[in-house]
């Protein structure tokens, strides 16, 4: 049992190397490589890949995780974990052929492109064909994890441990019934003007890195880039890199961009490093990730407190601004209708991922075809955002995600801000100074909670219990309701 | 015999993703990495050259080794180099024990501290038991190869594949006893006066970006960043990264650092992109590596024409500042006896290089033992530059080299000053305009040559072929004597 151990850490440790090297090798990709780089990086980041997927269904893995499946009771609660994720993640990969993953990966490539092309013209035409041929590989994927209570749960596990539609779907139905009616009645009235000032970007780049110090974003642990999407990489809980993109003529958006990283990037930090070689001293998914970046994005981010205690910095920045703490945050929380998720904000943006939770749920229990598609789409986006997008560019050509497989993603982001809006209430509860706290700048309360209830758990349990034990028994779908409220006067 | 062909490629892909991933990661380590970041590369680095090593050793390559030089007559030139390179790597590769490559990597982490706090203090005691277990280490190692003309041929193949002691034995010692006297002579007469300006850093850099993008170095294919010490990566021949260090109060030190640097990546872009996967893509050897940096650096970067070409490129960058290109001209080649060799200027350097060949031969023939070292530093600095250091941080602790176990690799820097004066004069010969085009800022010719006679030709014959099929039976220890005499009037 201990020479099983002793062998899977061996195992897992240069699984964790090389899923690390694959991190820094995309970060320098989208940041540093000159355009020439591009062809052998890819063949970089294929072999790493390659390897750790070897790596990961030996058959060896599988005996030494039956040795110590076999002597559970004596196991720490750290093994445990370790074994019970490491178990998940060599069944997963073994259960689909080499075949289908190439299958796959030369589908998503093909994908890309025509995606893109269909893009720039509106024509869903263009991209029919490989989208059809995705959603079938997709749901071959899923038909090799065997029965499950839906197909879709298989896909969810990849992204979301511990997720399944049975939980999620009531809760995504509910928030949707009062989401609807709540954008329809705050868009009834004229929105909060825009902020509409230019700046320098150099100082708004200050500016951010004034901001995530003292959010508690540590710099020799971690640095902060331009790129042009923005994105966060943790290579090691002492090595991640935010990237952000400043526009001169978008202070806020630039700002809370910054901010939604950093809130990613606080969460990599603050993974326990004291669990070398188990790999659970990493995020519990993608939800939960998700949560951290919307936390501090729009809980903290867009607060009254918040830019209390910005405008005095932002003034320093550009002397003679004329700025105040109000016009910054009404500014932060226009709401608008709108046809785009990533330009979407706080209130509607949740409607946006339901609509996509319920086109991907039917395309993979086979209720919707591809071909259906496009009138699905604007059926929905009707019924949800009472819009319908003018064309598929705008509509459900819109997000990069189907072209490459992804499916089974987007719930993560609404997951993200019902987890975001459980765990500030309950810390509301716990820490009754903390918007006291937040307007004086002193954001360790807040950063001492998290890495408590949520970072320093790693994947120690799944994100759905790492919730429930940090915040009871809410409901988050009602924390998340009335925190909009609020935000909306 | 195509099976093995084939099956070969595929591993010399693999082996060359793994080197070009090294590359990233220790370019990114230098230049990019947070501080906290530095604990997992050390796992990443000893991952990636681990695999390496198994790829490389696996009993399969020799097989297919075996199987094509059986069918030698039937292979094309480009694959009788590939199995003669790979071969070679292959059975150096077997030949050392694992132990014995790990103990010398435990020797050269510790032996690294130890030198490290010697020369701090100038204690060469503290580096001796050291640098008596490295010694001992690195002649374990070359006995390891077997029998050779002189135990050092082994080392010597690390770096410079194709040289020898038997070879370049002579040319030293030929060079030295014209260089004495000759740095005698010069030192004589009063130094030329330095350049004394103080100027501001960006300003530096925008003029050595100017000067690169003007040497042919490709912007699309490469970048430049700052860093401690200036470094070359060639991750492949598309993704070239260089990096300087840019003083504000040393113009030509800086200029000429990034010239240096910029030859090394204009070998590398100009590597061959047609031979994929056969491993003879790369560099002919270090010291072919080095004639590429010392020709742009010194045959060119120090010459009457190109500061003619420079000086008003000078005077934009800073309006109204008093130079001309006589006075950069002379700065540049200003000669003084130094003990520090990476301070030398061109004169003088090779003495510097010729003091550690005697002995690192000496000590690996048993000739020397480390306790005797200090005693016989001295004495050859004293016969060869004339001068005895102060102490041993100026001496024979100087140089990192030796706490990490690189015996051998000294004689690259001299092979290269050699093989540049070479190329210099026979592309004399071949461009008789070529004096008149660098006055001009035209270096395409000069690249042109390099590109047909050096880069182009990869690693499809060792460096030493390579000179001689490009200079034809020139003398280069005459070549370097004429081209120092002709510099310093």
């Amino acid at each position: 049992m201990q020479e099983s151990w002793a062998s899977l850490q061996e195992r897992i440790g240069e699984l964790e190397s090389l899923q690390e090297i694959s991190g820094v090798l995309s970060w320098d990709q989208q940041t540093m490589m000159p355009a020439g780089g591009a062809a052998a990086r890819g063949r970089h980041l294929a072999l790493v890949g390659a390897m750790s997927h070897d790596k990961l269904v030996d058959a060896a893995v599988g005996d030494w995780l039956s040795d110590l499946e076999a002597h559970r009771k004596q196991l720490s609660p750290v093994q445990v974990a370790s074994v019970r994720k490491i178990r998940r993640m060599h069944e997963r990969a073994r259960r689909v052929p080499t075949s289908l993953v190439r299958e796959m990966a030369e589908a998503g490539s093909t994908g890309f492109a025509a995606w893109h092309e269909a893009k720039k013209t509106a024509n869903f035409a263009l991209f029919q064909p490989s989208l059809t041929r995705i959603v079938d590989l997709v749901r071959q994927t899923a038909a090799c994890h065997g029965p499950a209570a839906h197909p879709y749960d298989h896909l969810l596990e990849e992204y979301d441990p511990g997720s399944t539609v049975a939980e999620l779907q009531p809760m995504f139905d509910r928030l949707g019934a009062e989401l609807t009616p709540f954008v329809q009645a705050v868009t009834a009235a004229p929105a909060a003007p825009r902020l509409g000032l230019d700046l320098d970007v150099a100082g708004i780049q200050a500016l951010g890195k004034r901001v995530i110090a003292a959010l508690g974003f540590r710099s020799e642990d971690g640095r902060l880039d331009e790129s042009e999407h923005p994105f966060t990489v943790g290579i090691c809980a002492h090595d991640v890199r935010l990237t952000t993109h400043s526009y001169a003529d978008d202070l806020l958006g630039s700002l809370t961009g910054t901010i939604h990283e950093c809130g990613h990037g606080l969460y990599e930090q603050g993974l326990p490093d004291d669990m070398p070689r188990t790999g659970v001293a990493t995020a519990a998914g993608m939800g939960l990730h998700e949560s951290q970046s919307r936390f501090w994005e729009n809980v903290i981010g867009r607060s009254r407190p918040f830019f209390t205690w910005l405008t005095p910095l932002v003034q320093a920045q550009w002397p003679g601004l004329d700025v105040d703490a109000e016009r910054l945050f009404r500014a932060a929380n226009r709401v608008e209708r709108s046809f785009v998720r990533i330009k979407a904000d706080e209130a509607t943006y949740n409607l946006h991922i339901i609509l996509r939770f319920k086109l991907e749920l039917a395309l993979m229990s086979g209720d919707l075809e591809v071909a259906e598609l496009p009138q699905a789409w604007d059926a929905l986006s009707e019924e949800l955002l009472g819009v319908r997008p003018p064309d598929a560019t705008q509509g459900l050509l819109q997000d990069v995600h189907w072209s490459g497989g992804y499916f089974g993603y987007f719930p993560s982001y609404t997951i993200g801000n019902l987890y975001a809006a459980g765990f500030a209430r309950a810390m509301e509860d716990d820490l009754p100074q903390m918007w006291q706290q937040v307007e004086e700048g002193n954001f360790a309360p807040v950063l001492g909670w998290l890495r408590d209830k949520v970072h320093s758990r790693g994947h120690l349990a799944d994100a759905p219990t790492i919730f429930r034990q940090a915040v009871g028994d809410r409901d988050p779908v009602a924390d998340l309701m009335a925190h909009l409220r609020e935000r909306q006067g």
